[in-house]
């Protein structure tokens, strides 16, 4: 078996493989400027912070269907242990076991590869269980701040929440760029807003994850055409869930993280975003998502934040 | 055995109980208002990001010497796996278990107790193994971004790092201001630099934690008579270490945590940024050094970032 | 709300409390004398190992349904890794993250404490998030080996396994004597089989957490009378669950761990032991059930292996 | 750079591939007869019980050496927690993240390969981050019980311990034979005692793991004619370390683990049984040496007894 052609066609279409040179491992980060960052800072005009990271937490976001994939178990190592003796200062430390991609995270571009090679056309094989990715791997997004621009989709065509079985397409993505008044741009960080979260926050965690609307394989097209740096949404899956294409499972990600070098990040909480923007009719900010740097990790958990 | 008289007069002093209330969890977090956010914002310039975290690995910044107190070890779950079998997209996973205080992190207000007591006078009991801290867990410090002010004491005195038994004093902060020209104001996070870093960085991690210059007993009232909202600097023990008062351990914590409600980070990496500002020749920036939500955690990893 | 007098009045009958002394930490285990294991040795004739434990991994027996515990996290660091250079010795290494009572496991004495005292009078608190136990943790127990005796309740009632709602009684366990012609001793190890595992090889996880046939409460008394050494069984309550009295919750823990100190295990696979017997006719047997050591913890996996 | 031709014919000596079919998984262990086992209960004669497992805590047996091998670090997620509310019994409950190799344990089959196999010719690419080992995993090896022989050579020779650079010889093994009146047979388990774990226990970690006494790559060929089912010994490394042979690695491993499918056991505490066995004049007793069943694992930690 191997992807089929409508895929590789539209895999040959955004390619971005030796784009920014043979050694790249960054992809469309190099779009953001620091044009692209001033005019960022630009957008806060209230100050007003949302951040849009879930709880990390057992009884998190996990269900167990992705194997290997766990909550985080947070510990504490001391609890008000008085080190230096009876009646010193006393400290409490804690400790975490959790699975990188457990909640609100980035993948790395070597989260996924097809065909057996990773982004620029680096072979899948190095990335090893001594020392993780050696390329393009989250440490090497160093820093991600950029203008954030929500295309609120679900608020767009009315409703709280896409169901299940819907596929964002560009067009929805467009209408959700009219609703906002905002045109995406060349380094923008893209956060496409489902709703679907709400199945999560409402307690049930084995609807969130499947089925999941999500991008369908048509919007790495757009996001290429308008040079997007990263994008983020508000599902476990990212993209539609179960698939538009029989047997052609997870495309979106092989577009993005291996084509086009493109970050995506998943399960971002952007309901109380959505009410910002919409209280504030503006829908660009300022947006700093900073990677934890795990030397060698395919993914990473992220707080992101949005300054309007 | 208990603490000597010295640390209660200051503790007097500088203590924020009942300011914002009983209810309160998030101390001078409080003093970060949108108008802060806003001047914050203003700083940005030129567009320079600055990452200030160091790498998360295996051979990072532990010893040993604090017990429970372990580096992170990174480990793959899934690497390249075709999930959905042969030819399909593959996937790479990874996970992690490290203490939230192991690399460049924040110390959650509920870090440090004394007397039975953690910020705001709630009892330190109210830390448990079930479920960490029911108060003042860094998941409470929802949103950290504000103005941050680089006193670069090291370049400041003219020397690439501070010596393992220099006390940074409130004239030191000062000289550093007036190097800097610039003031600290209410709001801010203020990163102290003594360049001990170097350090570390230069392999040595042994004498990296032990001895160590940092933050004078003096400093905490400084900090208060400025209303700053957090202070992180480039040390392992964040206050000089061993401390100037013999068997008064910690007491530059316990001031911060406990009667202050002011956060503190440690192991940041101020290198470039001080290079950075020391070109552009301004060192006061937007800071964002956003807390990884973990519920009822005592500290959090952080990769801040400081926009120029 | 403290326990009912129904509880206090058996915890005076089976208590242990100083009977080998104020400084004792392995209580009923003190009855496993070199003449026991002469003779558990003893009982070997055909040479015939039978191992009891359940696969470690993902999947396992956990549901989530106990705060913080975990299934195994199994993971390699190191997949033929060529250490040494290209062509060399490559080497695999493995970690793992796991709750000690995650699979087949003991329960220290210090697993449970009621009305703030564990085994032997001691003060609960003497349990910390700083060292685990100091008195009676699993460290303590260094060797169990003994004479086991399965007592197969389910066979000798004629069914595969017994229902949910099945409190085992003292009339059970004399029953199961009886079938198997063999009396409990001083010392031995007592394996409970309720075939209730059956449930959790049949793939349905949850039924086998909730609702639970095990021991009465009626047991503890009959297990002292018999100076048994320790008690396990193939559950993961170990006790009837949901309890015989209203909002009497673990009672057989507090009196087995706390007021006899006598070690309980809890998801033992005990089908094959079950057939082994069965064929061989005799129901007594050397088993060796090593706690791994440990410092301080309040409970251990264990791989038990009975010899026929 | 490959393998030299003097390891590739012993290899061939002492090869088992194919010995006991093609589907084998367990090399050597099918050794351990019943008869065996049988004749280990005769070993049996005053009851006494020896624990040979170190401590598994912080500050145990790893010093960061040996790339992603970490000590256990032993976490309570409860402790005296009234699950069931106030005044009811209350549980404590732990957890651990460890290294399967961290301290007293057996090397699965799996943990070596060299030329791209492991045990019985299989492909050493059968060893993936998705489940570990899908052959001769340490789960394969069900139970590890048989006749125990101590080999002493420390003793032997009229010493506490080996020095540094002491490679243990065939010359050497059969000395402590004769030493302790006692010929090792097929299907025993070999240990190997060089004292050398003193050095661990009195504090020296570094020294303990280098330079490490150890078995010489001559012994393979002696194990092999004695059809041993399994060796273990009191050393970090287990063979002679820095090697015999300059550029040749770990060939005592490659022999053992991926030529004859011999399972090896590291870092156990022979220094109470050699006590013991000098004291009742045996060196042969009950050995239970049970892995837990980690599926898929390369190594596990083991708590091993030895029954006098």
């Amino acid at each position: 078996m191997s992807l089929p052609d409508a895929f590789h066609e539209i895999a040959k279409r955004v390619s971005n493989r030796g784009r920014w040179g043979a050694d790249d491992e960054i992809g469309t980060l190099n779009l953001v400027t620091d044009e692209v960052v001033r005019e960022a800072a630009a957008c806060v005009r209230t100050g007003r912070r949302v951040p849009l990271a879930l709880p990390l937490r057992q009884g998190g976001v996990q269900t167990g269907m992705i194997p290997g994939r766990v909550d985080p178990l947070h510990v504490m190592v001391q609890i008000n242990q008085e080190i230096f003796g009876p009646g010193t200062v006393a400290c409490s430390d804690d400790a975490v076991t959790m699975s990188l991609q457990a909640g609100t995270h980035w993948d790395a571009l070597t989260h996924a590869s097809h065909s057996g090679r990773i982004y620029n056309g680096r072979p899948a094989g190095t990335i090893t269980a001594h020392g993780g990715a050696e390329f393009s791997g989250i440490d090497k997004a160093r820093h991600i701040v950029s203008r954030g621009v929500l295309l609120d989709v679900a608020r767009a065509r009315g409703v709280d929440r896409l169901d299940g079985g819907h596929a964002v397409t560009p067009e929805d993505l467009e209408a959700a760029e009219d609703f906002g008044r905002t045109r995406v741009r060349a380094g923008d960080i893209v956060l496409v807003r489902t709703g679907h979260v709400r199945v999560l926050l409402a307690g049930d965690k084995h609807a969130y994850a499947y089925p999941s609307p999500g991008l369908s394989i048509r919007t790495p097209e757009w996001f290429h055409a308008r040079d997007v740096a990263a994008v983020a949404n508000d599902t476990l899956t990212f993209e539609i869930f179960p698939p538009e294409i029989d047997d052609l499972w997870l495309p979106v990600h092989a577009l993005h993280l291996v084509e086009m070098g493109m970050l995506q990040g998943q399960n971002w909480n952007l309901e109380e975003l959505s009410t910002a923007c919409g209280q504030a009719g503006r829908y660009a900010f300022l947006l700093s998502a900073m990677p934890e740097p795990f030397t060698g990790g395919t993914g990473t958990p992220v707080a992101p934040v949005a300054v309007l």
